[in-house]
């Protein structure tokens, strides 16, 4: 089914565009001045795709844009304006009040100003268009990996995806865990930081939205490496590690962290950046030659791993 | 009906931004260079509400980009780049490569490429963001428009409205007038020509996609003013003249031609530009101080006139 998706995809990509960079990473890159670019990247969300016809319209709002600021992060952008169109089936007041206020709210926390949209009668469908701005010299691009980067994420793994499997009644876990899985998966937190300056640290990076093995593949393809997990240094739930529910931290989709690469020579500065930012961040493993994934388990034995992201049209 | 579409539409715009333009105008504008502004738009498509679901697949990707041309055209700006989300029921690769085919011919005519964008699985729906630049000195506001302006149409109108209703099927009229009619529905054709240079000669404007009267309204709403319009100097085909069928060309939809306001000093001037660019362009009235529209027929008497525009929530 990845087949399909892709190919369908890959019919809008073939045309080059005369633009730094266009189709094929989380955005696109094109000249603002003589020392940044813009970046600009459009998402669309709709109900039972993306969303269950359940969600809290308000974290429904905070996440439609979120996941959008999170795109303008993964290329070392800061987020700035964002266009919104957003069908309805009804002009339900009430649900578009609460729906806005999320996204009014998360607009507000990111610094990002909404400038236009437009709004319909469909089914239940929000598409967002952002843009920020990134260094031309600072752009994380997923093609510049290099050979022994450290690689690194942001926050913690697998809590989204074990929201999703709850709400949809496939899994059960203790309450306060739930709580926060839910929480992860309806308003997810993308980092809060100056990402230029991360940026300059980094030299590649990719939001987590298909899952963190599907996605530290497209650094893979793009950048013509390979890379070792290990699994003691991913960051998840104590209850996910002592139960070695693996598949939710590498192949859960929703988490909208960051994955970047970095030189080694950056290590501390990184460690330093993260804690003068209070954010989380863990050097999970790094770049190899092989062009494929070993995940590493505490013994150094690799793990059997069955590849599975996330995907729309599975 | 209106003015829930309006109050949701509202809720939206309770923020003021930062740029010089924000949501209320075809496009929003913000600061490019010294001399220009970028000129933003994000418009939607969607089954049943904008488009019937035996539209022809290649023609639906021509509008769907040619009406966010028309936004972009109309704040008096060239378009560029193009974001294009589109949510499809499943991935069929032949309706998908019609449709493409479609919006690339639109795009390649038009001068814009195609950077970035989205496919999702969904109820059929499409989302384009348009960048542009316009003149800061010649951007077309809404509220610019200034009293005794000549009132100027491109292209023909009431062809689109009229394709709808025999689509509908509550309409019948000549065989090859049909044919141009759906033709101006499914495939509208936006003027094609250097938007800074006509700009330049104009002081307002607005795209006819709710209908001629709703969208002149919001320029006399913005600018203050009233209009005086002459139904003889409506551009239309002579079968809906000779059977007056006024409402087609006053309040039907989906024209996707500019009215732009100008000074009667450069009247000749947009002549010549019109023809000097192959651009059919009519002066169909003039801005008055009565904050009300005067439609009026040949022999000075105004006609009586049923306000109705084109309504996504009707």
């Amino acid at each position: 089914m990845l087949k399909e998706f892709e190919i369908i995809e890959k019919i809008f990509q073939k045309t080059p565009t005369s633009i730094f960079l266009g189709i094929g990473d989380d955005a696109a890159l094109f000249h603002k001045n003589k020392k940044e670019f813009w970046v600009i990247s459009q998402d669309t969300l709709n109900i039972n795709t993306h969303f269950l016809s359940n969600t809290d319209p308000e974290n429904l709002g905070w996440k439609s844009l979120a996941v959008n600021i999170s795109d303008i992060l993964s290329m070392g952008g800061n987020p700035k304006y964002a266009l919104l169109s957003i069908s309805v089936p009804s002009a339900n007041q009430v649900w578009i009040k609460k729906f806005s206020t999320g996204l009014f709210k998360c607009a507000k926390n990111y610094g990002v100003e909404l400038i236009g949209g437009d709004t319909t009668r469909g089914s239940l469908s929000i598409s967002i268009c952002i843009l920020g701005e990134a260094l031309q010299n600072n752009a994380l691009l997923r093609s510049n990996a290099k050979l022994n980067d450290d690689i690194w994420v942001t926050g913690e793994l697998g809590l989204a995806a074990l929201g999703l499997k709850y709400k949809k009644r496939k899994f059960d876990a203790p309450k306060t865990l739930i709580k926060k899985a839910i929480k992860a998966l309806e308003k997810p937190l993308p980092i809060k930081v100056n990402m230029k300056k991360l940026a300059a640290l980094c030299n590649s990076a990719i939001d987590l939205s298909d899952g963190l093995i599907p996605d530290l593949n497209h650094i893979l393809n793009k950048s013509g490496l390979g890379a070792n997990i290990f699994i003691e240094n991913l960051p998840m739930p104590k209850w996910i590690r002592n139960n070695k529910n693996y598949p939710l931290v590498l192949s859960g989709g929703d988490d909208y962290q960051l994955l970047l690469t970095a030189p080694k020579n950056n290590h501390k500065k990184i460690i330093k950046f993260a804690a003068d930012n209070k954010i989380k961040i863990s050097c999970i493993g790094l770049m190899t030659k092989t062009k494929n994934i070993a995940i590493i388990k505490s013994d150094g034995e690799p793990l059997l791993y069955k590849k599975k992201g996330y995907e729309h049209f599975a």
